[in-house]
C-alpha cells in the first residue's frame, strides 16, 4: 500500500502549499460576497460538474448549516435566481461546457458569479465577477503539470486527472466555512443544530 | 482570511499524519476485495450519508474511470446486489442510521461489506467484513476531540463537525485509486478515456 | 407499437378510476397538513425510494414553485426537522426498508408523517399520522393483482412492477398541486416566477 | 378536494388522447434504436431538466431492469459516450438551454440523439436524429394552450406549466418499456431480479 500513503502525503503537501499562495484580495472578495448574501438573505447557487460538483455540494451543505439560503444546481428544489444573488461555480479548467453555459445564464439574469478555478483566463474566469485561483492539475489542460511541478517541485504527480484541484478546492472551501463561522459568530453547535437529523 | 489558510494547513497536517498511521493489514484487505471485484466483474456499491456520501461518490467516479462495475446507493441505475458483490460504506461515526440499515441489508443478501470509519467498534464496524480505520473527529461522538487532540496535538481543531474525517477519507480513497492504477496497470489516459465527455 | 398505446390507455384508465375512488377524508387531512405547513413556514420533507422517490421529487418541485419551505430526503441542503414539520413519504407497498426507517426517525423527532401508499396496514401506514390510499400494484405484494383486477377489471395489467402506483401517485400529487393553487390563491404565473431559470 | 379528482381526470384524458395520436413511424424509430442499443450493448444516456429529468430517470431505471447499459446525465458513474451510443433527451419545449447544449455535445461525439418533445421544430428537435412528438403544454411556449385546447377541447387546462407533457411522457415511456419487454422476451420476474434490493 505504498502508493496509498504517498498519494495522501502528496495531497497534503499540495493543500499546504496552496494555503501559502492564496491571493488574499481574491479570497476577501469571495468572503465579502458570501457575507453580504447571508445578511441580505440572498440566494447562493453552487454549481460544478463531476467531482468539482461534489466538492460544491460539500460546501453547500456547510453553508446550509451556517444558515445561508443556499441551493445546488440540478437538485429538486432549486428556485429561480436573479439580481443580487450569488453563483459559486467550481471548475479547475474553467472550460467545462455545461458550467460555462450555466454561468452565462446566471450573468444574463444579473446574478454575481464567483469562480473557483485554476485558470483565471479561462472562459469561466473571464465571465466571472469574482475569481479565486486554486491551483491544481486539470484533466485536459495542455500545460497539465505546470502547477504540480511548480508547487510540488516534482515532475509528475501521482494523483490522476483533476484530483489535486478537487481535494484542494474542498480544503479551501472548508477554510472559507471556518472563516465564515468566525465572522458570523457561529459556533459548532449552531451548525450541528441545522445538520440533517434524517440523513442519507 | 487568516482562518482560511490555518484551516487548510490543519487539514493538510491531519491527512499527512493519518497517512503514517494507516493500518497496512486493513488497507491490504480492502485492496484485495476491490481487485477481486474488478477481476470477477462483481458489483461494487458505494454508500454514505451527507458529506461522507459525497466522498463516496467521488471515489465511485474514479472506480468507474478505472473500469469497475460500480454503483452508488440512491442513484437511478443502481441494480440489485448479492453474494460476491462488495459494499463500501463510509461513515465517520459508524452509527448513521440509514447507512447501518443499508449495510445490514447488504449482509442479508450475502454481499461483503467494507467499512471506512473512525470507530471499528461502532455498529457499522461490527457488522462489516473489512474495516479500515480512518481517524477523524465525528459530529456526534462523546470523545469528540480525541483523534484531533492525539493526531494534531491541539486542544480543539478549527474544522467543524465531520470535516477532518471527510477530507481525510477523500484523500485516503484517492490514494486507493493510485494504488489500484498501479496494481491494475492503468495509466492516466485509460481513466481519461472513460471520463464523462458530456458532464454535469 | 401496439403495446405502447395499450399501456398508455391502461395507465389513463387506472388514473381515471382512482380519481373516483379517492377517500375524501384522507385527502382533506393531507391538504390541511400541507396548508398549515405553508402558513406556518414549517418544513415539508418529501421521501420515497426508487421511482416513488422520483414522484416525490416531482411533487417537491411544485411545492417549491408554490412557495413552500420544502426539502427532499437525501439532497444536499436538506436541514434537520422536528416538531411541527411535515414528512410526506411515498411507498406503494409501505414496506420499503429505508423509507420505514426514515419515517420512524421522523416520528422520533415529533414530525407529522403523511403516507401515500396502497397499503394502510403496512408498517409505513401504521406509523403514519395521515394516510392517503392510492391503489396500485406493488412490486412485491402477495395479492399483486388485486387492485388492478378490481379497478381495471382485467386479469393482469401490462404495466410491470410498481408502474401503476407510481404514475397514479404522480397524477394524484399533481391534483394536490392544483387544489393548493386554488386554496392558496396562486396563479400559474406565480409558479413560473419561482421555476428555476438555470435548470438542469 | 374537487380539483384533485378533476385534475387527475384531465391528466388521464390527455394521456388517453395522446395514445391515439402517436406517430407510429416516429415511435418505431425510437424502438429500433433502443433495441439495437440493447443488442450491441451500446450505452444509452438519458437526459432532461427539472421534472422532465425525473421522467427520464424513471425510464432509465426500467431500462436498467430490462438489462440495458443505461446511464443518466449528471449522475456519478456516467461514462463517456461516442459513436454508436444513444442519447434520449426529454424536453417539452425543446429549448431548455442545458439540454440543448448537452445534446449538441452528444452530436459532436457522433452519438445518436432521440428527442422526446412537443416541438419538432425546436432547437432540440432540429438537431435530433429521431424525434417522437409527445404533445403537452409547455411552460414557456407562446401558443401555450394550443395542444391542450386541441386535445382536451377545453380552453385552459387545470394542470400548471409542463405537467401535462411530463405526466404523458412518463406514461409514453412506460408504454415503451412494455413494448420492449415483449420484443425482448422479458417477463416481469426478469425485471424484478434486477430491481435494487437496497433501495433509496
Amino acid at each position: 500500500m505504498e502508493y496509498v500513503a504517498r498519494t495522501m502525503r502528496e495531497i497534503a503537501l499540495f493543500i499546504d502549499r496552496v494555503a501559502e499562495r492564496l491571493n488574499a484580495g481574491q479570497v476577501e472578495k469571495l468572503l465579502d460576497a458570501l457575507i453580504s448574501s447571508y445578511k441580505r438573505r440572498a440566494k447562493v447557487l453552487v454549481m460544478g460538474a463531476g467531482r468539482s460538483g461534489l466538492v460544491g455540494k460539500a460546501f453547500a451543505m456547510r453553508l446550509m448549516h451556517l444558515g445561508f439560503n443556499v441551493y445546488v444546481l440540478g437538485e429538486t428544489i432549486t428556485p429561480s435566481i436573479g439580481r443580487g444573488d450569488l453563483v459559486v461555480a467550481i471548475s479547475g479548467s474553467g472550460r467545462t461546457k455545461l458550467i460555462v453555459t450555466a454561468a452565462e445564464a446566471a450573468k444574463k439574469v444579473e446574478a454575481t458569479v464567483a469562480a473557483i478555478t485554476s485558470y483565471p483566463e479561462s472562459p469561466l474566469g473571464q465571465l466571472a465577477d469574482i475569481v479565486v485561483e486554486v491551483p491544481g492539475r486539470t484533466k485536459s489542460a495542455p500545460d497539465i503539470d505546470y502547477f504540480a511541478r511548480q508547487i510540488l517541485g516534482i515532475h509528475e504527480p501521482l494523483a490522476p486527472l483533476g484530483t489535486l484541484f478537487e481535494d484542494t478546492a474542498l480544503a479551501f472551501l472548508d477554510g472559507i466555512v471556518v472563516e465564515l463561522m468566525n465572522r458570523l459568530g457561529k459556533k459548532e453547535d449552531d451548525l450541528r443544530a441545522k445538520h440533517a437529523n434524517i440523513e442519507f
